[in-house]
């Protein structure tokens, strides 16, 4: 039993699924310009947080305490890690990764007390496992509102005046 | 066959059920505060919306033209339409109600041509078929970006300095 409500991070897997698998090519590779990502490269970078960002940290929290400091975060891995992938093969992995991961959170059987230590963030300084953990779901939840973003930029120019009514296409908060 | 993508529009209903039901019901029913919506009110929203507006309005276009302006959407009917509901059902009667738009879609048979007709938005003047139809797609996606954002939102002390580099939270753009 984990003191922390993981069924937001249960649930991203099929959420993708669901709404990605399949999709015409150009929707899931374009971009919103420039360096920007794809939901492919989303769905990569994902892959890669499973790999070496919540549970790892998870452990050097645990283990080492703040005396040693996180690896810095590759933001741009998944440039090289999917090359030549298909969308589908890294939604299965994302799904495999992520059931993996809640195992083991699980089994590392925390308790409140556990959620209070300390680690040590290489850019942001003192953390806490629980908002290391806290930020795994508000990631997941980040990149889903970014693949809505690249999806709807696609439909930009399409909606013609219908534009300002869409936050998700003109940026306007609020 | 519809010249016009939308397998986005056939996914939004499954991706809705995969992300949010069985969620528990503080993190559903929870808004941004003041007027915003819950996760609950969206699904009520997009109900509303194929009820009363896209296949609505584009019968409008294809009968009438720009002679009979659109109604109205009611942007808070959700409010009293949804209430004393669970969000289970509201997540069943949507799926139900999409696939029966995009039932009635394919049935119009819409030409290229049928897809540049125009009709009158009551406050936006004229636009096309096609401009409405992709509103559409993009109208789902700004609601999951919207429900991606009150999901996070929950999150936003929690995360702790991990605040800076989430966008979901920050409203941070780029």
């Amino acid at each position: 039993m984990v003191p922390f409500d993981i069924t937001i991070l249960e649930r991203t897997p099929a959420t993708l699924d669901a709404w990605l698998r399949g999709l015409p090519e150009p929707a899931v590779r374009s971009n919103e310009g420039g360096d920007t990502w794809s939901a492919f490269d989303v769905v990569g970078h994902l892959i890669h947080g499973e790999r070496t960002d919540w549970i790892p940290r998870a452990r050097i929290i645990l283990e080492q305490g703040e005396r040693r400091p996180f690896d810095r975060f590759d933001r741009f891995a998944q440039f090289t890690a999917s090359e030549g992938q298909t969308l589908d093969r890294l939604l299965d992995e994302f799904g495999a990764l992520r059931r993996e991961s809640l195992q083991q959170l699980a089994a590392l059987q925390l308790t409140e007390a556990d959620l209070d230590r300390r680690g040590m963030h290489p850019a942001l300084g003192p953390v806490t496992l629980r908002q290391l953990l806290s930020t795994w779901v508000a990631h997941d939840l980040d990149h889903i509102m970014q693949i809505a973003r690249v999806l709807a930029t696609q439909h930009a120019q399409a909606v013609g005046p219908w534009r300002a009514y869409l936050r998700v296409i003109s940026g306007q908060q609020g």
